[in-house]
């Protein structure tokens, strides 16, 4: 059976989701979890390669399984060999030539950020924190900037071997809200795009919040892409406050 | 200086607020954060004493201090000096007859499910997750019979002396959202009060969970407050899920 499944994770006690040796990583853990039901070693795929600490709300895996757990009872089967902050929210039986990254047309990435003159103990796993105010209609302005097909070398971490730079993000919005505690805001930052390089989302982000800290003006993101060279962004935004948000395929995979 | 600190906290790693002997508890970590910052040894004072596990959005507490740090630098100072499941989000200086108890008017507790077929990994250490579909609206209606004045004492933990059962419920609410991340369904559980019995928010939500579950009829509520018999109401709702949400005092306070 080509198994897709629908995982959601908090990404704080994982060095990401690919295995390597040597540390604890999602992948790991889940095919430990599959082996456990199934009895087989199993080697899963996901869609996004997640780093150490960045969560996922719908990270897509696929993997064959011989398995008579009847597809409505996946979740729970899997579940019950799983930890606490790992969870399968979904499962189908896909057809063979699915292939969880390959088969991917887009994915979106959240990028979460407390905007308050203190951090939220409650969420501080997940958002990144900053207590300047932020001007989010700048960061906004120059998110837009992103949206298109662009070599986007200078949001790529140094030394990253790819055959090309260039993606294409069709969508790029900040927007910001009061916090459900009513007591900062939360500001996200959405990219949808066709693929995004090493780190790519982060370094977006701290250049974002560079400008929101008019540290830099709106107008610099447009000369930052042109440039194609990595000195010239922003940091590295942390880890923590990142969720691979979703994964999408063409209807009938 | 006579001061009151609003703190919000995440509860998981303690055993309540309250200091007891050979556990750790929030009001003695807070009390050796202020020791560090002033030099003395001070206790100080909750408005309202969360259980282990329970968390606060606004814990008001109150303290005297020597202290030659200014008030509007007085939560950073003290964050510097707390863990970071601990956030003082707001210092005054207020008058000597400030009590954080007992010059409170009333609280708000706020108690969230989370109605999925699967546990939500990310928030799960501040959601009860639920997964049968509850009925919020049969919940909502079985609240508002609790609203007013009433001797609670069958959502009382048993064993629990205290010079009366009488307490004022001023609004309770069941309301219920798609949840942030799009999965699931939120459902909250508001309630404000003069005061609330040992367990009794945790009670009333187990027993209103019962009812959402339609294990029990919406009318059954009344006749459980009727009977003051603890062993007529529903389970405890478990700690992770609850919140002290608010504490209110007279204008000028």
């Amino acid at each position: 059976m080509h198994l897709a499944l629908w995982v959601k994770y908090d990404g704080t006690a994982y060095h990401g989701f690919q295995t390597q040796p040597h540390v604890r990583t999602v992948q790991q853990v889940m095919e430990e979890a599959i082996a456990r039901l199934t009895g087989d070693a199993v080697r899963i795929c996901g869609a996004g390669r997640t780093d150490a600490g960045v969560h996922a709300r719908k990270q897509v895996v696929h993997c064959s399984v011989n398995s008579r757990v009847p597809i409505d009872r996946w979740c729970a089967a899997i579940n019950a060999h799983l930890p606490n902050d790992i969870v399968v929210w979904n499962a189908f039986a896909v057809t063979q030539s699915f292939h969880a990254r390959k088969s991917a047309v887009h994915k979106t990435y959240v990028y979460t950020l407390y905007n308050a003159p203190f951090p939220d103990p409650v969420h501080a796993r997940t958002q990144w924190h900053i207590s300047r105010r932020l001007n989010e209609r700048a960061m906004n302005e120059a998110a837009e900037r992103i949206v298109g097909e662009h070599d986007f070398s200078s949001f790529c971490a140094a030394g990253t071997g790819t055959r090309t730079r260039v993606r294409q993000v069709m969508r790029a919005a900040v927007d910001a809200a009061v916090s459900a505690d009513g007591i900062g805001r939360t500001i996200q930052c959405t990219f949808t795009g066709n693929g995004f390089l090493y780190n790519m989302v982060r370094i977006v982000v701290g250049t974002l919040v560079h400008i929101g800290s008019e540290l830099r003006a709106v107008e610099d993101i447009t000369e930052i892409i042109e440039a194609r060279d990595r000195m010239r962004a922003g940091p590295t935004a942390p880890p923590h406050g990142l969720m691979l948000w979703d994964v999408a395929y063409e209807a009938g995979t």
